[in-house]
């Protein structure tokens, strides 16, 4: 297959074209793959219209993120509507590059051609896991899904970036997750469009929604979107029409994916930064001559002047 | 006073010269400040000899960091070791620029001269609070502090970074912390050389002890040093002398400040970098053409490729 046909089959949602072009991004430019194929793929990046509805599904291991995505996927398969989902879990002992099709539930949509399931693993190589995301994420659009659904824990640097790049972040959370709440009303964490309680079968529940509401109304200015708190219980489905209609609110609140076209504009300064760093840094910083420099300065031999000469040769 | 005067009255140990010292580098390079004496300083960096003991205090917000510091500085104190203290906690209400001296306990410390004590606030300028850190641990060596404390809180990705520049890293929890503890048994946070129970006072110390045991037995290797978890009830001063000596222990088992002198060779890489961007990024990402571009691209009305035709010009 020529890079064109790859991407050529890409924009026909063929399922096993849409597979082999995840699997090229993330293993990187950085391999024998580098490659034509992977420059067409990337330029998917910034020339595929925007389509899709990208929803993150973000919260903290034990919330129930998975059996909420699979909810959302029987939800929108009966509106006739394709659903991708990208889980980027490291956490999860599924996300070792293991397909997510093993978690039980997700079965069901094996052989359902409308969805395609697929688990991100790769952190190594360079611009990290949040720009592998987004380019897969593109690459879904690229194949007009309808939704896709970005399901990541809601811990750490990486996470809070994945929200930038998707329309609308769902923040679930159970009873009984005190720490978690606590530490977002401290605002150690700020994100979440959507406030989802689930698992409203186990006992506290007030508790958490009464905090949650407190936090969104903390958060949101005059003239922003007020996160709404939602109640469901993801295991018999119930919450969830309305979870669903709370999603297509703040679609319609914040149109024209703003998010991602400002995480799309600072992507393009850090891709700029990069193609300058692997000009002018990499060949300089690879040589026995600053090797032995840096070495000599952290030793005290050598004074750190003796750098920026280096760098004015 | 001349740059040069400003750096030989850091040297003498002068208390009014290091407060200015660190309240220049607080302020950063970007500002009228920037000038002969802001270089000075930085070259202070990788000038001045290793004498120092530097030692991180890091916990969640409640563990009693600040109360063991104080703790710490009178024991220092009573060996007639000179102590200075950089407190870096964004959650603290006491960070917004203010000094720590408003702390009750250390006030009682305001007067002695073998003591300094800092709350550094500043996250805005270039290389981030992590370097600023590391700068301001750097005027207090050369002002040859036997120990200089970092209290940080430790959660997220700035507060591990500055693990990487301390000779050990004491982790400050309590009783009852479960979500804290159950994380860094998850490896969300892996750091402490020294696993610290505060407030043991307080009923469920078996418990953590029993997990934090487990935790640095699975951490570390055979030859690896294995954190030894200390129980201490800062309020009363007792488990201070054990600390202290597993404090010393560490430094005897990681000696020549092997943890510093590789975060100083990280350091060394990325002020090259940000040399390098400052040189060939920054006037290009100032220019309409490059902000024009960018938008278009993001707008979908001009290609990718047209950003390194802009690179290449």
């Amino acid at each position: 297959m020529t890079p064109q046909e790859l991407v050529a089959n890409v924009i026909a949602q063929k399922p096993a074209a849409i597979a082999k072009a995840i699997s090229l991004i993330e293993r990187g430019e950085h391999t024998a793959e580098r490659s034509d194929t992977y420059d067409a793929l990337f330029n998917l990046l910034f020339e595929a219209p925007f389509c899709s509805q990208v929803i993150g599904i973000t919260g903290p291991p034990g919330a129930g993120k998975s059996t909420l995505v699979d909810r959302i996927i029987e939800h929108a398969r009966a509106d006739n509507k394709k659903v991708a989902v990208l889980a980027v879990d490291p956490s999860s002992p599924l996300t070792g590059g293991s397909i997510l099709g093993d978690r039980v539930r997700m079965q069901r949509h094996a052989l359902d051609s409308g969805v395609f399931i697929r688990s991100l693993a790769n952190r190594g190589h360079l611009g990290g896991l949040s720009e592998t995301t987004y380019q897969c994420i593109r690459v879904l659009e690229a194949a007009q899904f309808d939704f896709i659904l970005v399901e990541s824990i809601g811990i750490g640097q990486n996470e809070i970036e994945i929200t930038h790049m998707v329309d609308t972040t769902v923040l679930v959370t159970i009873p009984g997750m005190g720490d978690y709440v606590q530490a977002m009303k401290a605002g150690v964490m700020e994100f979440g469009d959507i406030l989802v309680i689930n698992k409203c079968d186990l006992p506290g529940v007030g508790q958490v929604e009464k905090l949650l509401n407190e936090i969104a109304h903390d958060r949101a200015g005059p003239d922003d979107w007020l996160p709404p708190v939602v109640k469901i219980t993801a295991n018999n489905g119930e919450g969830i029409e309305g979870l669903m209609k709370n999603i297509h609110a703040h679609t319609r609140f914040a149109p024209e994916h703003q998010t991602r076209r400002s995480y799309e504009r600072h992507l393009l300064d850090a891709m700029l930064q990069r193609a300058i760093l692997k000009r002018f840094y990499q060949p300089l910083v690879a040589t026995n001559a600053y090797q032995q420099l840096a070495a000599a300065i952290v030793e005290r031999k050598r004074p750190l002047q003796d750098l920026w000469s280096l760098l004015l040769q």
